[in-house]
């Protein structure tokens, strides 16, 4: 499906709480699309009960405004009842969503997948648009596509990053000013264990080394692993387009990110 | 959502072998849209193991004939492979599903749902046409279509039957000529129960005296039950739209039928 520029319609799902990631792919929607709406709609059903949707942030009048600076042209903002008037259907991505974030968080991609689902009908875009830092949600989301045929096309956009490496992420904002400081180490350790890859360590070792350097500087890493990019299932060697992958606490707060290693020839040296 | 006649695409989705019951389909889908396309695809999803997808009938000739005479502007006749590069993803209607036919098949509304999830999302029609006879799967389709917010009306159309009153059905044809005799006993118990309840029967009652009526005669029978036309939740007494549902084995035949019992005041007494 081509994309003509300045035709079509694009969507920007988010959760609100907008940062520069956000902005960054209404921004991209807007070049790609003539109107843009971006959904505001923290989705009860993909937090598990002992997470934080009561305190997930939402500084609506704010994310309107840096919405529409961004190019939005609509908002669109259900209530929970009106996105639940029922919660008997339920889209499942199977093997993409088992691994990961899957066994920390078992109902998650259930949630996301229906909820997109539902956010895609409703609005009926041409492309839609996500980021990378959410890497498994990106996969999921691409499965559910090809495998239900969904007439739409799915944009991944690159991570925004503060200066210092940290993903940019809604729930930075929970972090202490000193976890605020080792965070970026997240970002370091990626960046790492993809040059020891591409210097030939072999994969476990690389993944070992870097979960230990994590560790060692006290965040509680819940996994560290390098995969295939589609299917998310572990590889043993470089062979094809391979993200690693990592989610690590620091103090309360959960954190994601990831890195693509291109291991075609012509960059496995660089 | 309102139709505008002449104007607009129907869908009439089909497993083929198309008798009387899929003709009027496709006649009403042509009487309400410019453009009409019937799909053809026996699913393999929603079939277990033990059915008869192999046997399934596959007179795909005939039915492009038979399709194309009743109004049928296109047919969609992919192959399982196009369908199903992968079965990786699958919808599933909670709560509706569960009973009755989802009991003797358990995974057979998520096969339905999920097929005509894609054929949506193929063909996107405006509307999309099911007949009343498969009733449990028309509230499935109806509850996936409210709950996923899909941009498309459902019509059901009226059962077609013989003149004998057996409702049509590709699988009438594995009766052998004794058992099609018996086979319109299902629709006249029909009949005396919603008279019987019309009348003042207590509903557990009128379902008791079906059920014996089709079992004094040689058939076995899966259920035959009142419920809630929307819920499919069993009723105990006749106060809104309940519809009459019955699953009896003829030989190794298994027939669905059903009735609706319109309960309002102007009728109960007819």
């Amino acid at each position: 499906m081509a994309s003509i520029p300045g035709h079509g319609s694009g969507l920007v799902p988010t959760m609100g709480a907008l940062h520069q990631g956000h902005l960054a792919l209404i921004q991209r929607a807007k070049e790609e699309n003539e109107r843009v709406t971006v959904s505001i709609f923290v989705n009860p059903t993909q937090f598990a009960p002992h997470e934080d949707f009561t305190r997930y942030p939402r500084p609506f009048e704010q994310d309107v405004e840096a919405a529409g600076s961004a190019g939005a042209d609509l908002i669109f903002a259900p209530s929970v009842e009106e996105m639940y008037p029922r919660k008997t259907t339920v889209i499942r991505v199977l093997e993409v969503s088992d691994r990961w974030e899957g066994e920390t968080r078992p109902t998650h991609f259930e949630g996301v997948a229906t909820v997109v689902g539902k956010l895609l009908h409703l609005t009926r875009p041409d492309s839609v648009y996500f980021g990378q830092k959410d890497f498994q949600q990106c996969a999921v989301i691409r499965r559910m596509i090809e495998d239900l045929h969904w007439p739409v096309r799915l944009v991944v956009c690159p991570t925004i990053r503060e200066p210092d490496g940290l993903a940019m992420s809604s729930r930075n904002r929970y972090l202490s000013a000193h976890e605020r400081q080792t965070a970026p180490l997240i970002y370091r350790v990626l960046q790492d264990v993809r040059r020891d890859l591409l210097a030939g360590v072999p994969p476990s070792q690389a993944a070992h080394m870097g979960r230990k350097e994590l560790e060692d500087n006290g965040l509680r890493v819940d996994y560290l692993t390098l995969v295939d990019e589609e299917t998310l299932v572990p590889v043993e060697k470089i062979s094809k387009k391979v993200a690693i992958l990592v989610a690590a606490r620091i103090g309360n707060v959960r954190l994601l990110d990831n890195l693509i290693v291109d291991g075609s020839p012509e960059l496995s040296g660089s």
